[in-house]
């Protein structure tokens, strides 16, 4: 019996991997110009990780993670997500030591959570993330939040809507847990399971329960924002001062959650507006934690950022119908008359290569015509043909295959011709 | 306490991945050159794949896979290595059904064993690997084995041997085999345990044994190119005859034995010859493998490829002392004084960044002398300074940094001067 891939994940070949090479190239270079530098951190992670940082009553830790141990004995976990790591790393390499500050990183690489595979939604899936360490400037979250519309922007999306919200700092959240707690309690037997379970430990996280998001309660749960104390009020309209004065529209919505644990002050989403692009249209989320690196055994530095899928990218994009076109065709293709010319014909393909000219030869022992046809199918826009009396002469029939014009040119010169054109 | 990278992972952080960008970059091209097209496959396999392929006698499969059961009760590990995962994409997506043939795939990612950390050596490892699959032409393995050396040496390195070596086909192999048992039976009790279980299942992976490399039976070994039959010869003599039209010199070495169980004909490795390179020189290793495809339920194509570690290409360039130069300096930074200032210089990075200008600002309420020095560390060409009378006139001081020269724009109108450059 055939092995195919695993349940959830998928093989990527070369009609869609075009697509991320050109994605994947625009991000690096607007982290560029936003001045953020790649990381990579291990695909695992001491599990412990996790627990510590996503927060041990998530669906990601209880439910979705991918959890082993290696032949030490150790307990091993393929990351869920970026932001722990990098934060761990951050706190590992004690890069709030650095003189430049904030740090400013992004990363991109696949993650794993054990869910139910549906459209959009694999087992492995690829973040792009960004974050931002070391800084507590509302500047720097309107920053975060234009990079992660810039994302989209720059590869011509354009239905897409900036949700803001805020969670306000640890006296504003704990205001709300309360009032939340005290809201819920009356009808708490009408919840979900989960929910029930949840209420006491962290009743933030029922805003988000997909369960029971028609239950009358939550259209009258208490808003953070009533909740929020003066500093909290006074930095959540200093982050949406700097969007207005950068003039990125976004609308505020009270019952954006984000579902790790971590977060504080600004949460954020970008969601897709685009027709037929299906009930989840979050693309990407992000917001500020300021007790992670602290938790994490770093000092007490707060950090903002967001991720996002891109398969979930890919679908937006879809949606929207962007092509993203990537010229693969060859500059050239040689084509051997003969057995002695073959070795001719593989010094000349490497020979050009050598000169950064995309080529390539016939390696089915294919008929004059195949090898032309092969030359076609390639979209070469040059074809060298060389026999026995090319060979002899040391030169080759070098043709335009778009204009059909042809000469004959010693092998030593091919490259500057096709360079030069004709 | 702190929790740190999992034994035999680490961390890449900015100074390191700026370098990574470069390699990936130059590979990318060389990979356009040659006509080799991007594949990506799971981080995990089902574990049978890799019991099938790389084979159940090998020291990968046997001591150095991380094999883990998810929650499905699916046995699955992390990949090894990946040509085994590109042989099976091959196989699942009938990829020998598109007419442009031969299948040129390459890959880069992430692959683990479990093995003994050391330098050069992770756990996790990132491999660069390419697969020609479809065609049995001697000019492809010549092909394979000149991408291998031009990954090289596009990157500036010299000091590098291409080694070779034929394992012949099936028939030349089963006559070796037998000559080699035959050979070590008589000291079978003074190997190994390694060897002594290997020599019935397995005797050319004697000749691979680390521990007993200067047993005297290992000098005396059967040579495989003296069990060549005719077309294994004859092939092996095309395969050099064309390296030789190409001018790339190689050393043949009938030692020479790849690791996993697949290959057949052409083996290959590239070592390095810098001093100080270490004890274990090979950088990349590659061969043909005619029976792979079918194992996995394929038709009967025969395959070429060759992968290398990035880790160990890293190790290379230091030994020889290549400096993979990135340019991560800005182009600008935007100086706030004042409150108000700074959500105009919100707005001034927002949009220089739209124009692609690379571009920075503080977000630690530096002083204007903190915020010079800021730019002065990340390389600005450009200062750009706005306080309360700049904002009221809607005008910013531009400054050129290395010349010191100044003058008063239009806030729309910084992108163009700064472009324009003076």
């Amino acid at each position: 019996m055939n092995i195919h891939v695993p349940r959830g994940t998928e093989d990527l070949l070369p009609d869609v991997t075009k697509k991320w090479q050109v994605i994947e190239e625009k991000l690096n270079h607007l982290a560029q110009v936003y001045n953020y530098k790649e990381i990579r951190t291990p695909i695992f992670e001491r599990t412990e990780l996790f627990q510590r940082s996503v927060g041990d009553t998530t669906d990601i830790v209880q439910k979705e993670m991918y959890t082993f141990e290696d032949r030490g004995g150790r307990s091993l976990t393929l990351r869920p997500e970026g932001t722990a790591s990098v934060a761990r790393a951050y706190v590992q390499h004690k890069i709030h030591g650095s003189p430049e500050q904030p740090t400013k990183l992004y990363y991109v690489g696949p993650m794993f959570r054990y869910e139910r595979p549906q459209q959009g939604r694999t087992r492995q899936f690829t973040q792009f993330g960004i974050e931002a360490i070391g800084s507590a400037s509302p500047a720097i979250d309107a920053e975060v939040m234009a990079f992660a519309m810039e994302c989209y922007q720059t590869l011509g999306l354009k239905s897409l809507k900036l949700v803001l919200n805020s969670l306000g700092d640890q006296e504003s959240r704990e205001a709300h847990r309360n009032a939340l707690i005290e809201h819920f309690k009356p009808v708490k037997d009408e919840l979900c399971q989960d929910c029930q379970n949840r209420l006491e430990k962290n009743p933030l996280r029922l805003l988000d329960c997909k369960i029971d998001r028609d239950h009358e309660a939550m259209k009258t749960a208490p808003s953070i924002l009533d909740y929020l104390n003066e500093p909290s009020a006074e930095y959540f309209e200093q982050v949406k001062k700097h969007l207005d004065a950068m003039q990125i529209p976004y609308v505020v919505d009270d019952t954006l959650v984000r579902g790790l644990d971590y977060y504080t002050h600004t949460a954020f989403e970008i969601m897709s507006e685009a027709e037929g692009f299906g009930s989840i249209t979050t693309l990407s989320g992000g917001g500020r934690y300021n007790g992670l690196i602290e938790e994490l055994g770093g000092p007490d530095i707060s950090g903002i950022g967001f991720a996002f899928s891109m398969e979930r990218l890919l679908m937006a994009l879809d949606a929207e119908g962007v092509e993203l076109d990537k010229d693969e065709s060859v500059d050239c293709y040689v084509i051997a008359i003969g057995e002695e010319a073959k070795y001719a014909s593989s010094k000349i393909v490497y020979q050009l290569r050598k000169q950064n000219i995309k080529v390539d030869q016939d390696y089915l022992d294919k008929k004059v015509k195949g090898q032309f046809k092969a030359a076609d199918r390639l979209g070469a826009t040059y074809a060298v043909i060389i026999g026995e009396e090319e060979l002899n002469n040391g030169v080759a029939n070098v043709k335009n295959l778009k204009t059909g014009d042809q000469k004959s040119v010693e092998i030593e010169k091919i490259a500057d011709e096709i360079k030069t054109g004709f």
